[in-house]
């Protein structure tokens, strides 16, 4: 039996290119779809370190790749990287799903400046960077805990606000359903969500939505 | 077999009398309590209006009752009203919730301004109001859908932040358990959070802290 | 206490204007908030037939109700209506859900057809919308039960894909959280996800989304 | 205390012969039941390499092991394979739990070819494939994440669809309760469900299908 | 906008035939359906008797309804009846999802006996049937409450089991989801289960299992 | 701050003498309890081998300890061993927590016979025993996955059924939630739940059922 | 189709006797089963005063109703009362279930006095009445809201405490899983549960305690 | 990218000083955030001890850590400390919540005295110390399990009491809902919640009540 079948033509039909999330596959398997995928270019997500360590060296050497955000590179990013997106994180602790999605949409020819921790609990800092925030034409927010984030920035901003929740915190927030709910329940409008920890589909509907508005 | 024991030591004891839930009890049972009470001082809460008018007329002839609160009055409120508390209203359909905290402090002494329809998604509402919070000794804070304005207020204020998170909202919303989750599991200091919909709660949560920190 | 404070700034502030939730709010309270706003435009939603039956002749001869969708509009819709927008639909009962969007996006000056009844059931009646659908620069999916209409299409088309899953459904269905997750959990890229039956906060996102990118 | 009794007689009155879940029992209780078996054919499930790697050499010598989908046959699959049935795969981490019900048909004598990677991200793989699974008497489907390949193929295919959902997926999927509720919930006929991750009970309804079809 | 789209071939190509759910429709739509539908056969499901009793009088005087079931049938059941499915069902209060089990399969032309209050509190009640139940190529199994019903005939009978777990029950069975999750659980093989009081459902499995076997 | 307080009185109070779980605490804490302890008797629970391990020599030295049920007694059982319990087990993998309820009974006076693997997949191996079960005064059942096996033990004897659901099982299934509320949601009378893997909760109950009833 | 098989041999094979569970049954069906029982003794529970209302003249004629409890005695309870259980109640809202304990205990031959509105926010009241708890030989402890009643009754007494949770309650209390899962998590010894507003099946589990002791 | 943005004015604004949540967050991280602080005061939570261990050498040096609560201070605590709350705690295994908030409170200049092990399976431990617990003006009760502990210390004493649900406890238990539901739930009054094993947040909300009040 065939274990995968590469859907290369994804980004024609869907303008996202496919990527292959390594969770969940052994090291033979991805080294496999990397093998099938020669010199075209891939994205790999949730590739921890253990498993970026247990590839075959001539695999390893083609990749970049980033432990934080466990993303590589299989290929060069696009260029030039076209302006649009801004990623505005919470906290310290939602960094890496907020990589996560710079690197998806840097890999996928956006540049994205990330504005980290500038969580509810000191609304001056979120203030204080206000007017750089109010020039994307589409933020990517990631938080955790009860991700208030979500409902004040979409009262601020024109741009349509991604919620990216990220499972950080415990208690009652643990795994991130709190911040999910939130993202869905709130009193603003503009808000849209993905799933939690999700910084790739984050990106990709930022690049959808920054490809079809051109 | 006899249906209730009243417990009217519970204000010497706690700081806060004895109440009746009417919620659950039968129109002739709470009668009858109100036929023992005599012309002790009692609060209701949860009495709707189909439930009141069913009351016996000289049993109603003394009670002050509030349709929108669900609460009635049996004797009158204690006097002079004391200050300390405010109460802070995310939306209009939070009121109920929010005037059953403020009745409820009435009826123990203390008076408490209602701040209505801040919610986060139009931050300057809150923001125009803030002095005036910024002046409570004690915050209850009303809010249901997404629950941020917890998150948001304890952030700027010094005072203990009572959470009562509502029902009101739909979908993930429903029932209320995103609002309360969102004030238990906010990045901010501060905030304590009573059951969904529990004015009378709050309220009490409120008397304690002003009683014994006077 | 004052009930209420319209917002009357947010559509300066967010790029979509201030509009009243119906459901939780008092007939008296409604009458209010619609003689504050003057000849000022407002979208009302979740205004079902008894209340809106109930608000003051003068306040009703103004409004344009929709009773399927529960919208009504104080003050005319923009004009021209801008194209771009699409409505998919995967049963008939999602209807009410998928018309709540439609009349707001109408509200906020721009059209959207709204494609039903091709749920993947017969996926031939998908099929053969295909080349209408791809047409759109944002595809707002409604569908409610297992919500399998979300990755289908976004496995087919460039736009980003907002899921507006619905409470249609029985059993494990009730409700909409198997509509929503299936959204949340998709593999394929581009969907986004509102809170369920929120027909108009998915217009809200697909007009941020058309404003921003023009 | 005895700590098992086999059932011999299983197969005889249910058409499915005794099975042991190695998951929860000890090495020691797992070697017992095979000396207790002595010649007689036992499928085993749930033994993880570890485990396996446990037992007596003796048992170990007798036992054909397959790692992927943690099952050893004791004695030799029933001969000559019979056709009928055929697994269908979303997606490459869902492949243990296809080969689990792989596994557990070829040892009850059933020959079911997996065909893999066909989710509806790119549903042309699923229809390039769609001739050969139409030609099966019973579809055995293993998806993962939202699980809306059970509800595609139900709606393209005669034979009944045994969903059987995985744990693949994080966030809201977590754990496979998505995919189980889009089983479940599905718009299409003929679909019916087993526990997430049970390939083995898969399986075992697609055997009595067979032999009470037949 | 048309608001359906009825699915004609689904018989050809699934061996099902459309349905309508009317629950979530009006009644003009089921009205138009019937109309649209004109002398061709169609199933409907979940017709409360209000709904029924304000269809157009020319559609009902051609449906024959059972309201225990709330199903119709527009036109005639097919001929003539085959056997092979029985229907097992735990107690009274399940009959209205098993006689919709019933009417579903005679619909599209297979006898199906109901076999009643069979519940495993008095096992002996099942234990007389049992012979009967063997005879039965397929058996639907119908229950609410802890569903023990569905494990206990699995462990007596070589059919593969089909489980409808209804919503009888309440406390910590309200809504069926104990029953459902018994089927789910089971220690016995061959049960499969459909969605909660799908009684339809469970009727769809039997007949492409009796189609295909065939 | 001293650490733990025990209750040296509980067993005149409750007819159940004090005992320590384990879990939660330090091997310091657990070292000083039975330093405090004396000669006193004391039952220890939820006590794994690597604690047991670590704790001081001198104190191992005066334990009885089994680390399939994961207890130890401290000082002797007490003598003679009363009749009337027995304990009931659906699978192999259930022994660990029958063997809980087994030895804490005997810790207490009290011989309870463990009757292991009768699950109702194969009702036979229940039957055979019946006859022995039905001698019981209480009845110790204890069960995973479905716990099919409390409504059909209730069903057949006349003690009463202390149903103790195990952990044992995955997806739906996972941590013991269904065999719980399949206890609670029964058919049958005279069973009643404690939590989920607590044998020592179902001998304490059985032991206040045998002291009273006496 | 028999609608109902009456399981007449119950009360030998169990200790307690055949009843009818009214919740979920036609008026038709509880007069059919009424008729069929003939002289024979049965309890009805869960008869709502409307379904009452519908019975035949006849059937009603026969019956021992109470409203409160929602349960009928067709025939007249076992003679002479024996004593030994005792139902303790936390609030006023509690007392249809523990009425239903009570008549369901006095039906087979028990006596049960209620002790009404000991619940721990007045500890004293519990404590007044403590002497005569201790006497029962079997404490039934009925309550909702967060259940503390049920830990602090175990606490104090030697007899076995069967937990009858209460859907009394609001917000995170509705429903009645609170009071369940606080009998379940108890820190004391002894207490059991059964479902939620489960009288009649705390009542039975009482009368196999007291029959099998005895 | 800048990785955190201390907010050293929110003792000013709140009355509670920033602190640092040690989860979630890298070595480095909190090296270099510890290196930004210099000489001011930090407080650290959730600094378990191999983090602690992996910190730089000079970091550590300048650290009081204290690996039960898992916090360590940066810089020493306020003096003279003042007195108002008290801290009360059900069982040994609570403690390290409980230290969580005794450390809190004492890094701002508040003395806590730990009451430890009063759960109300023994009722009289906490009777014995009552007198005590009755002078705090501010009580932080903390509780796992059933939290039975928050409704009777409510009933018993004036002050506001703080439920610090704690996540001790197994299978309905698991994670601490039971307890948190508790103390939401409550019959009592003035018990306000914060979330699960949250003892940091319980003593910041202390601190404003006593700051406030004073």
């Amino acid at each position: 039996m065939t274990d995968f079948v590469l859907d290369w033509e994804r980004e024609k039909r869907t303008g996202v290119a496919e990527a292959v999330l390594c969770e969940g596959k052994s090291v033979a398997q991805v080294d496999a779809i990397l093998g099938e995928a020669g010199e075209r270019r891939l994205l790999l997500t949730r590739l921890d370190e253990s498993k970026h360590a247990g590839l075959a060296a001539a695999v390893r050497a083609k990749l970049d790749f980033d432990p934080l955000s466990r993303t590589a590179f299989h290929g060069a990013p696009k260029a030039p990287a076209l302006e649009g997106a801004g990623i505005v994180c919470a906290g310290t602790s939602d960094l890496p799903v907020a990589r996560e999605a710079a690197r998806s949409l840097a890999f996928a020819g956006f540049a994205a400046p990330v504005i980290a921790d500038v969580g509810v609990a000191g609304l001056w800092r979120l203030m204080k960077r206000l007017d750089e925030i109010r020039t994307f034409k589409v933020v990517i927010a990631v938080a955790g805990m009860e991700g208030a984030l979500f409902s004040v920035i979409a009262g601020l901003v024109e741009a349509p606000v991604i919620a990216v929740p990220t499972s950080v915190g415990y208690g009652v927030a643990q795994g991130g359903h709190v911040a999910l709910h939130s993202a869905l329940a709130t009193c603003a409008t503009g808000v849209v969500a993905v799933n939690i920890d999700n910084g790739y589909g984050g990106a990709c509907a930022a690049i959808r939505i920054l490809k079809r508005g051109a």
